[in-house]
Order: C-alpha cells, then structure tokens, then sequence
C-alpha cells in the first residue's frame, strides 16, 4: 500500500459545549496543522499516488472555507461541538467529494482511502481514516 | 475510524541483558516522548474519541509509576529487557486497565484500541497496538 | 553564557485590526506553541540555570491568564492588535515580573536575560528578547 | 502488534517526466529523511522486534546505494519515475531482501512486514507498506 | 528586540569542488528548509515586526529563482561552490534587497537584521545573520 | 555572522542532589539530541564554516565517552551535578580542544564561538554559549 501526505494549517475560533470541556467552554482557538494523506494499493501510470501540486492545492482550497474564522458562526456546524476529531472527517469527506469531482486529476480516481491528521499542539493530535 | 492522540515523557535509567545490545548492556537511561492513541470507529454523545483532559491526566498517571526511575529495580520487570517496544506495551496495558475502570469517563468504553509509541530518540521509535 | 528553556502552549481567539492583516481581521484563533528561555552567564549553585519545576510552573501560571480566552475581551489588550510578537513580549514581561517577585527560586536572582517564541504554526513564529 | 522505526536521510539529485510534474520535470534535488519500520506480532527472546544496531546500519547500506547520485544516472531506474514513493517501495524492498539474507540477524526472522516514508520536506512525505 | 520567521523550502541539485566533500562531489541535491527571521527593536503601527503575509510571498519569490534547478547552472554561482551556508548569505541578502526596495511594506523599514537558516535534513542546518 | 550546525543523541543515566530537584534526585535517565553550533564572520576557502564530516565524526566521539554511561561514576563529575546547562559545556568545552587539535580540520581555526544545545524532552532544552 501506498499513501503521500501534505501538510497545511488553518486557524480558527470556535468553543465547546459539554461539561467535559472545561474552560474549552469558553470562546477560543486554535491552529491546526492538518496533514491529509491519500492511499492506493498501486501507483498510477505517473508512478505517484496522486499530483502533489493539486493535492496542496485542494487541501488549501478545503481549508480556506474554515480559515481565520469563527466555526461558532458557520451554518455548517450549527449546534455541533467542532472537536478536533470531528473536524478530521469534515476535512477528509470534503477531500473526498474533490476526488469524486476529479479535481485531485484523473489518476486520483485509483485512490482507495484518506485520512486526515489535525494536530491541535504539540502534545495532542486528532485522526479519521476513510476509505473512498 | 476515529483516534485521538496524547503526548507526554519519562526519563529512566535501565540496563539490558544480551549482545545484541551491546553498549546499552551498561547502566545508562533514556527520555522517552510518549505518544498514546485512542481508537473508535464513531465518536461519543460529545463529538469525540475521549476526553482529553482524562486521557492527559491518565498518561500522567501511568508515566508517574516510572518516572525518574531506575526500571532494573521495579519488580514489576525483574529479569526483563524493558526494552522500548516493551515499555510501549506496559503503557498500553496500563492505560487499557485504566479504560476498563472507567477513569477515562463513561464515553471511553465505546473506544475499540489502544496504540503507544514511545520515540527514544530523534532517530528511533518503538510502537505497540492493542485492541480494547 | 548559559539558558534553559521550557516548552508549552496555548490556545486563544482574537481578531486584528488594519488591512495589512487581511482575513486575520475576522476572529478566528490560534494555538501558541511558547518557549520561555532563561540566560545567565554563571550557573547557579546547584549547577543550573533555574528550577526547571518553576520554570514550568510559572510560565503555566503566565499562560492560564490567557489560555481558552477570546483576548479581544481581555482588559489589558483593548485597542490593541495582539499579535504573535506582542504576544511574546506580554509573555516575557509576566515572566520577568515573576522572578522579581521571588517565584522562580532565590537562584533566578541571578538571571540576566529572558526570550519567549510563539510559534503560531509550523511555518510561522516570533520572538521577544529582554534582559533582566 | 509491534513496530520498531529507525531514522537516516538521504540527499540526491533526479528529474521527472510528465507534465503532472510541472518544474519538477528540471534537474533538482531532494533531502529525503528515510523511515523504516519493522513490525512483528510478538516480540523476539531479547524482548525486542529487532537488532536496533543492525537496523540502523543495513538502513544505512540501503540509502549508501543512493546517496550523493543523481537517479537519473542509476541503471535501476532508466525510464522511471523516481517519485517519493516510489522510492520509500524501492528501499522497503531493498530491506526485505536484508531481512530474508539474515543480515538483520537471526531473530529478525519474525519480522512480518516493513513500511518506509520518506519525507522530501517538512510539508510533504510518502509512504509504502509492504508485508514480509 | 523582536523577530518573526517564517519557514518554506526549496529542492535543489548541486555538486561541490574540493577533497573536503567527499561524495559530496558527485551531482547530488538537497531540499531546504528555509527560515528567514526580520528583526527590530521596536513594533511597527500595527503592532507587527513585519507584514508576515509579504514576508511568506517575498521568501517564496526569492526561493522560485532556485527551486527545482541545478545550481551548477546558475550562471550567478559559476565557480562557486553552493554550500548550504553560502545559500543561507545568498537568500538572506536578497531578502535584504526586497527589503530595500520596500516589497515588504513601508513598515518594513524599521528592520535592523535578517537571519536564514537552512535546514539540509534534521541532522544538519547552516545560518547566516546580517544587519539591515 | 555564519553558523553550522550539526545535530547526535546521547543516552545517560545519572542523579542529581538538591531539594530542588525533587524527584530526579532518584537514579534516572535521559536522552539529549544534542546541536553543535560552530560560528565565524567569513566562510572559509572551500566556502563553508567547517567540515560538516568531521563536525558530525568529532561531535559523536565526544558525546562517545558519555554514550551508555551512568554519569554518577564518571570521575570527571564526581560531585556534580551534571544539569543539561552543565552537560552543555562539558560538550562545548571538549569540542573546543578538538578545534584547537587540529581535529576539525585546518580551516576550523577560524571559527571564533561555539553553541551546545541539549534537548532532554520536547518541552525543555539547555545551551550553552562561548568563544574560541
């Protein structure tokens, strides 16, 4: 099995609601560092996963619609905690829904599974694997 | 499938037995940064894997039993090469006690495993991967 | 010349002000990655820099006041754009404050210079450097 | 399961063909830092996955084919993509033909699969995975 | 005093002249991390050393003339060996240059210093630090 | 001002004596990745700081005679503690004979400091600092 991973970072506000979150109740933030990784069992005719470039390039574009905001205020996450973990598959399926559309190229259509990383610090990070 | 990672270190001292360790067969020690994994493939009523402030404070717990320790002196590991990959598994084992006993909250008895990785260098790292 | 620096982080939200920051006017957030480092040109009696357990401790303390916040609405910041590298002057300064005060040890008496660095990614961070 | 990693680079010069590649089809060059992994459900009679020593050297062996070259010159490689990852296939390959020689040592025999992941910069990285 | 870096990288081929490089000798390549650091004494209006959304363009901008070539044809380093701490004096002064010429804003005026540091592979980086 | 840095690891046992270091006055351990920082004004003929080889070769042979060791019985520290600071300039001190040996080559006789950092964790490192 193959799999190529690009990196990017997005910065946001947002807070949380539940007692388990402490002062995360309250209204924060956070830079994640997202790594999105593509797989497949065999390369393409390129002999690569997937174009690097339109992979930094839609990773970008995904995270551009949740980049210097607040999540509280987006009709996407109404009433939904937007927890580290959470925000992993919102990341991956909008990923996903690039590959179905064909803007990873045409070769992303051999990928079989993505999954997303968010590192939240140094000390916590936050995965979701999925197949395609 | 979901996970969520927390980081936190240990120093010890510690010895091993056999040639293929060579030098390491002398006292010497090691900071180890230990990575654990938590594993569900849905997230809890709160949109997460597990509460990271639980998972922090019981890493801690666990990393406190040999901290600033000489391992060739706990009982728990007489006649043993604790060996990093080891060590990477008493720490899962620990920490999936600590699961099972609820002090990871009620939401963790939904997570399905356990993986530590514990990097003894920035060149070397050891890992072990459990189910729950 | 010798220094000790201790790592941790924090997670705020904020906006700015001024179209030099462009979407960084919306609120949105980050997690601050902050090194406090302390110089001294003669160790101390113990052979160290500083307690490494105060060092910790009141760079936590330094950090509570911040962390989980909205700074837009902390009293000390009004008007004021609260960026990265003012941020690691705030920082510095707290610190600073606090070995006068005693609470890094009767030892810290002999520190003579302090720097913070917040790294607000993996390809961003600022600094302030001050001497004591 | 357990796993064992151990680090090394490598520093050489290639060129691709295709225009999915865009500036990259120009003479460049790469820093891949090299991961190799080895994994094995139960560990060995010295309480470890493998001969950290030997590990270490026979990464180094493999790499040592590769560098300070530029690919394009490598009769392995006439008419190939020398992608990232294809390469983390070319030397998880190279591994296992060690592994089966002994060169890994005697325990080494257990081993029941390797992964390689060559990072080619802080931003990007790729892997491949391979059973023994 | 205050700094801000920010962080790309650039993939390059090269070879050296002279005994002292070894195989270095041989066509061969890098990938660069590339931080560039813009000090002052003081915060400009907006509370910022730099614009850091200029800096990140003019970093890039300087780094596309070297990206994905063979520095053995560059005709500005006939002759020339490229050393990794020759790179970080070359990219640093024009940096300085773009300075000058206000491409980082008329803030940027107030800059009294420039470092870049280039990281070869995570065992090996080179800097060089110039006034402005 | 240029700057190389070349970067090992180091794994020790030792103890400290102090209140002030509470729980480390236990027998324990730790890893160091160790920087080796070596500057000058002017880069040298073949246009470097100094050879990175026998920077790398000279650095692990003094870290060699601390490798595998359990510090408390190393007689050059008989009733010291033997800190991170501290440790810093035993590293640096020891690379400074072996720049006036001879032992970094001829053109090292123009490097005018020296820079030691030792990492213990990922959230706390020590430097020392001096002059040739």
């Amino acid at each position: 099995m193959f799999s190529l991973t690009v990196r990017d970072h997005v910065m946001i506000a947002h807070s949380f609601r539940g007692e388990v979150f402490g002062p995360a109740q309250r209204l924060h933030g956070a830079t994640f560092l997202v790594d999105a990784t593509f797989r497949r069992p065999e390369l393409d005719a390129d002999n690569i996963v997937v174009d690097i470039g339109l992979a930094t390039q839609e990773l970008k574009a995904v995270l551009a619609a949740l980049n210097y905001r607040n999540l509280d205020d987006d009709p996407d996450f109404t009433g939904i905690n937007t927890s580290t973990e959470f925000l992993a598959k919102v990341i991956a399926d909008r990923l996903a829904d690039r590959v179905a559309a064909g803007r990873l190229g045409a070769g992303a259509h051999g990928l079989t599974g993505i999954s997303v990383t968010l590192h939240e610090s140094h000390v916590a990070w936050a995965s979701y694997e999925r197949s395609l």
